[in-house]
């Protein structure tokens, strides 16, 4: 990893692409970890970009980064008898084996050009101490979920997670299913103690649609609703009544993580279209690796458009809806200004090797990166002010998978 | 590309695995392209897989390598309209464009451990050179399409195609749509004069169903087993009845392509575990380059369960349907023991990096190629005696596309 803790310039850049634009051979100038210029000249140390095709970096609004060491643990089950198998072996986890997960989660995400994510797990200190020690962005938090934790427990631990420039403390409630009401107000009034949002999955399963019904009397969105809870990140949102988008636009944003709902046939589709049309903020995810098992968020934007446009029947959804998902709303969910290569903006880029994204044509660039492109075709990842190349990524992962292969569980 | 006219040993391979089994620590002895025996034995040159998972080869059974040049053009239109596109752009193509695209679909292919491919494009003659050139298997003929071609200057052209060891001639009907009866008759005659199969678009979609229907009378599958076209490979079947599925029993196989049917929002789905329980040969395409945009089979696995289980609300379709169905059905269409490793099979290997598939443990290998592998992970291919590595097979695609880029027509 190299560090630069002044300007630099990313010089001729081959193609530059955000969800705005296309530019052809420029320069982009960082200066202090934000995009300064973008144009003709340059300043201080000269990356040669003629080579690349340059994004932002992405955002995966959605995983749980310690379950590394579940994938591919029955993982050809449905949803509920492979949530049970999971919360089953989970309770072999040590320590020692989450940390590892996350490491080569945040290791993995950085391979295929993801600058931040949000993570729902039980280690959010782990996260912390990886935002320092790889310079990704992340947004975590302890996790409210009844059947395992105490909510008061899970109440202190939370609030003393600190923010820093790199780390945003989230508020993660598991779920409808396994939160009661008492505690979806514990986690309300923490996340407005800490000025930050609610993750949760929400209306994931017709399951989960007929017990929050059959208990509340309300479908899961509208009872949110209900209960006043405003700043909230919904994930999967497979089964939504068409009246209930509506009620979304109390949301920060919601996340589809077209993989996991389709390898775990839950069957519904998320609303894309429908939702990105009342300016509801859609973000993408891949979910963790025992359900994906992929943490790649190019495979990722790719087969939201294969779900949006298999299940409506139509070409609605285009390679712009996700790239933007990924890109522009995935920096939005995290309150921060990226997701676009202009001025003032966070200096966070994914670099492509140009020579293997062909026929290289200007309008064909957004089609290949993503319908395309794999994680293999990023060969390095800026953020901000630190510039990681591929080999020493695959390189990290290699020595990490090594140490968890010795102690993983039976 | 390193060439044994003798034998040799994959030694100590990690895993091993096929549809029926998964072998650890084993030697495999090779001999005069063919798997001569697996166990602790050496003869010959060896190779050390210590740190390889060795599977079968992949046979990618639907793809139209001519068309490589056209990938990311207009792709984001529906079916009939991105077709219409297509068949304007295709008439820009020059013989060494096409060509080119051929030779770069077959290195691509190769880079995802693929060993044989059925293809369907006008260059079949460049499709026979090229498995001479890389050793690749292929089944390919001249395509009978009523607004191109005359059937009569088809046939004639097709006589002339000859069978070698790796190529096989088939005879390609673009669709019912592009082909009358008469067409219909003349193809299936020639396929019998060459005593190979038809290899056709089939029920893709509604559109063709309610022509056929309107036409003659009958639904497509239906009306090809009236004309008593009993050899054929049907491709897609995304729109088939319960009733219609009895008939293709008369099938050679049938193809199901995931990522280019939800791609185009055809919408069907294919009924593939229906289809697999009356005992008809299913295999897996990726379809071309234009419609995918990737022709990467491992992918291919995947989608395949993802569009399943989607479809069907159920997870009956697993990891090693699919991976059966990339593998040993596929070597079943091209007719060659292959797709298994056991003795007298043809030595076909894909050998993946296991540092890369982890957590590497036994019971779960089949989930990481099925879900978690890429082509990345794919490091060497066999194809009988000859041994392939990533490194070359990607240098040479830099070296084609650099070409290809530059003749590209706007």
């Amino acid at each position: 990893m190299e560090v630069y803790n002044h300007t630099y310039t990313l010089r001729n850049c081959r193609f530059v692409i955000d969800y705005q634009k296309i530019l052809e051979n420029v320069n982009i100038i960082v200066d202090n970890g934000k995009i300064k210029d973008i144009g003709k000249d340059i300043e201080g140390d000269e990356i040669d970009c003629s080579n690349y095709v340059v994004t932002p970096g992405f955002i995966n609004s959605h995983t749980h980064t310690g379950m590394i060491f579940l994938r591919g643990y029955h993982d050809d089950s449905e949803l509920m008898t492979w949530l049970e198998k999971m919360w089953e072996y989970e309770k072999k986890a040590t320590k020692e084996i989450l940390r590892l997960s996350s490491e080569i989660s945040v290791l993995e995400m950085l391979s295929s050009g993801t600058t931040g994510f949000v993570d729902m797990y039980f280690n959010p200190e782990d996260i912390k101490e990886l935002t320092e020690k790889y310079g990704i962005r992340a947004a975590a938090g302890y996790t409210f979920i009844n059947n395992l934790f105490d909510p008061e427990e899970v109440s202190k631990k939370q609030l003393g997670l600190s923010k820093t420039g790199l780390f945003y403390p989230i508020v993660n409630v598991h779920s409808l299913y396994t939160s009661d009401k008492k505690t979806l107000e514990i986690a309300n009034d923490i996340a407005n103690e800490q000025d930050t949002w609610i993750n949760i999955h929400l209306a994931e399963t017709r399951k989960e649609i007929y017990e929050t019904k059959l208990k509340y009397g309300k479908f899961p969105i509208e009872y949110l609703t209900d209960l006043n809870i405003k700043n909230y990140q919904g994930v999967h949102l497979g089964w939504v009544a068409s009246w209930e988008i509506e009620y979304l636009k109390n949301a920060r944003s919601v996340t589809h993580c077209p993989t996991s709902n389709m390898k775990l046939a839950t069957a519904g589709a998320f609303p894309f279209y429908e939702i990105s049309e009342k300016g509801i903020n859609v973000t993408l995810g891949t979910d963790g690796a025992s359900s994906n098992n992929s943490l790649d968020i190019i495979r990722e934007m790719k087969n939201a458009v294969l779900l949006q446009r298999h299940s409506y029947w139509d070409t609605r959804i285009k390679a712009l809806h996700v790239f933007k998902a990924a890109t522009y709303n995935g920096y939005k969910l995290l309150g921060i200004n990226g997701g676009l290569i202009d001025k003032n903006q966070v200096a966070d880029f994914a670099l492509f090797d140009a020579s293997e994204l062909y026929p290289l044509k200007k309008d064909r660039i957004l089609s290949h990166i993503v319908y395309f492109a794999t994680s293999e075709n990023v060969k390095k990842v800026i953020i901000s002010n630190k510039i990681i190349n591929k080999e020493e990524i695959k390189e990290n992962i290699k020595t990490l998978a090594k140490k968890l292969n010795k102690i993983i569980p039976d």
